[in-house]
């Protein structure tokens, strides 16, 4: 589970990645400089990878403890790897 | 230099993530579980992934091809391993 | 911890990549082509992550539930997100 | 094609990997803990993408360069993207 300010933290994380892929948009509807769009492209996805990392650390930290606690290691660790994979692309 | 289809098709390609980084958003204040949330950021980056390829690819065989023809590789090989490194994160 | 049965695979592994890195040696030596050498650094660095995988999903089963079951939780998980970045390198 | 002094650089560069998968190995059958062991995994990953990003810049000033000015650009910048997604795992 999130916070409340952790959701506000993320919530502003990702409408500057929003913003980000609306001007990447913008600049291709522009026709700007490849290279200068690409640059963007890779800020955008580290700062989705930043967000994913926030998110996994405060899942990990309350729902993946709560679970092993709780005897739902299998699940868990499972899930967890899952996450991972999806993450790592 | 991208071809009026190949705008059009990135176009679409960014507003469908875009649309998937708003879903985040509401995921997030939903309070919908985090696991869940997490395979949409991989799915979102992912999908940023295909888009710098596409936007790559095009590049080499239009700025690049064009500077190396022209005797600037150097600098078009300098920007080609910068713009690798930043997709890469 | 690894088991007998999970090191001996691990190890096998391991062989082979190192395998994989004598054969680049040899081949950047030969002055063999670029294309192939890169295609074999690609699939080396895939193995290692298949590796990675594998220790961090028995390491997270194991050392990681036995850690939260004993109350010492934030170590694990600070532990986990450290690995986990290193991994995505 | 890569310069003797590129050769004698990849080469020390990746030696210092094979001893690093060496150690690895070495320490999972001496049941060291699981987190260096994946650290050290991180490291060698680290290590050869900087191999592949040194080969593939080498290969972009020469091989590609040179395809390109002879007219073989389609199949170089093909290969090119084929080998950057290899990289990128």
């Amino acid at each position: 589970m999130l916070t409340d300010m952790e959701i506000e933290k993320l919530s502003r994380r990702l409408r500057r990645i929003r913003g980000q892929i609306e001007g990447i948009e913008r600049m291709i509807n522009e026709h700007r400089y490849c290279v200068d769009v690409l640059q963007q492209i890779g800020a955008a996805r580290a700062g989705l990878y930043q967000v994913g990392m926030i998110m996994l650390e405060s899942h990990s930290r309350s729902c993946v403890v709560e679970a092993i606690k709780n005897g739902k290691e299998d699940d868990a660790i499972t899930e967890l790897m899952g996450v991972y994979r999806a993450l790592h692309k």
